[in-house]
């Protein structure tokens, strides 16, 4: 796509769900709220990729992952502070880190907070979110039922749905961790994010094309997951024809109707990479950076890992992976193997 | 102990091995090639333990833990910067962090390391020293088979032995971790050290009661291994009678000669916890602080968790846990389970 074309077809968008100014509100709402998450390094992961890498650790945050951001960004817009009107209740439907987020988010503001849940979900993921002192209701595991049951519960208890990743509010909370790392790491050419509803990335597109156009977004994907693939490749939204499987767990979610025309328009390019791949990347980051990451964290990092990435021009030097969460199920950890060492590690150190 | 007889004995005691001038050498030998490890807090764990905790982490040291530090300052004193007289070979028996530890540092000074290994220890460990470039020799697993191969070895190469934790110039090493300490937790009242072998409790004695001696040091240790609690009950050096069993392997080792008479006069207190407590820590740490650390590292969080750490005087207030390193197998997690929770993660965050 020539420079022009792109800059004709971002005029034509130029109505997205949010923009640069809902990010910085969004700074001001929930930065006595949440951490400055550390940005860390790794030297073997430097000579293995031939590049630097910085690694934006949100697997630190509050929670346990960078939803929290969006889920504080989206109660505080709930409740004014110049009014009493605040929501009866919030709803959402996700068995993952943004039901724990909204859980303590909800907390908080002290608003009463319901997650649609399957029964299959893992107990670990039930209890933290119980520990958030949100309520957990039981769906059976299907959209339709998901679909209904949170409907009813949005009736019962007059409650507001905040939805993961479509959400403005919440995209827009995603979007500061752009604007912590663009002070962190000033020299950045390059930031690295997993996608799944796409709400991280497109937070993190608006905020880096509107304060420093020339630093790269990409996107990466598990390619049993690859509808942000398959939708910037055919230039229409393509939803996962069916619920995909990946050890990602937070990235099986489709990108939606707010965050497409943001990736469409703002993402420079879009990564996908194997089960395989992913849990080699996590296993080493565990291994040589010592951090507990999930594996929907270790996407980012399988990406710039990949054989793929090595046709991006050496000039994106300096390359931010988001470490998107650390919130792993340690009693399923059955895939964990003897690790295969790449090369460099054979005579290097951390 | 009468604080009057305290300082008698600390007089009559004179002559430790190192004195404090030996840490502060160390520290210029070193600080050139190892990490400043970062120093993190945790919400959940200070509610948990009503204290202000802070955790050193060692296991974001240069080869995972902190016997690189340690390893160089011997290393270092082995070259002198005016003389060509290098030795011609290091040796050790360590299949743990200080074998990976010595490796490494013999590498940046170009000097052949052999490191004396059982056959059955980890293949990871295996790679790990092999990684670093140094020579694995196979021995038997009993004391007598390592020891002669040890002395062979050394009178083959005309090497030099490093001894993981009686060396000097090893405990003067690990002393600079509590220059450090002392600098970025200013207000600290307490430091907590898993002992082994007692190079690290004795070289981070030596330097507190130095510098700030109010601030206590206190040594946490395997209820399976606690040759370091017997030895101060007993008030003499009592090795463990037979090789413990405890999943801190980092530990297993007695206490010696050189580090038992400051371990004696400087250590405050010797915290022992069961296997089950060390494991629990552990896996606290890795769900609610997503760091990586060794179940080793984990003794000192589990002393601080402990029945018997709430006798400690409140006004022992901030508590710097040093973690000691993070070479965790991951194969090995057979133990890992559905984490019982503690009271206040029922109602809090990270």
């Amino acid at each position: 796509m020539k420079p022009t074309c792109r800059k004709q077809q971002r005029t034509m968008c130029a109505q997205y769900c949010i923009s640069f100014a809902d990010v910085e509100k969004a700074h001001v709402n929930i930065q006595d709220f949440i951490h400055l998450t550390p940005v860390l390094t790794s030297f073997i992961l430097n000579q293995v990729t031939g590049r630097n890498l910085f690694f934006k650790c949100e697997l630190f945050q509050k929670t346990g992952s960078f939803k929290i951001r969006g889920a504080i960004n989206a109660i505080k817009g709930l409740t004014p502070a110049t009014s009493e009107d605040k929501p009866k209740a919030v709803v959402t439907h996700s068995s993952g880190n943004h039901g724990q987020a909204l859980a303590y988010a909800a907390k908080l503001e002290g608003i009463p907070a319901y997650i649609v849940v399957p029964q299959t979900a893992p107990n670990c993921k039930k209890l933290a979110i119980q520990a958030y002192g949100a309520s957990i209701v039981y769906s059976e595991q299907n959209d339709e039922s998901r679909e209904n049951l949170t409907r009813r519960i949005m009736e019962e208890t007059e409650g507001i749905m905040v939805h993961p990743n479509q959400e403005p509010a919440v995209i827009a909370g995603q979007g500061t961790i752009a604007m912590e790392v663009l002070n962190q790491v000033p020299l950045v050419d390059a930031l690295v994010v997993p996608v799944g509803g796409g709400g991280m990335v497109a937070g993190i597109a608006i905020t880096v094309k509107a304060l420093r156009p020339s630093v790269k977004v990409y996107a990466a994907e598990p390619l049993n997951a690859d509808d942000c693939y398959q939708s910037k490749l055919k230039g229409e939204l393509t939803p996962n024809p069916y619920p995909p499987e990946t050890i990602a767990d937070g990235v099986k979610s489709s990108i939606g109707l707010n965050t497409w025309p943001i990736i469409r328009d703002l993402v420079d390019d879009v990564f996908t990479v194997t089960e395989e791949e992913i849990k080699y990347a996590t296993q080493l980051v565990w291994e040589r950076m010592k951090l507990l990451i999930e594996p929907t964290a270790g996407v980012g990092v399988a990406a710039v890992l990949s054989q793929h990435f090595q046709t991006v021009s050496p000039e994106v030097k300096n390359i931010c992976i988001v470490l998107s969460g650390g919130n792993v199920d340690l009693t399923s950890l059955t895939w964990v193997k003897e690790a295969e060492r790449p090369t460099p590690y054979q005579s290097v150190s951390v």
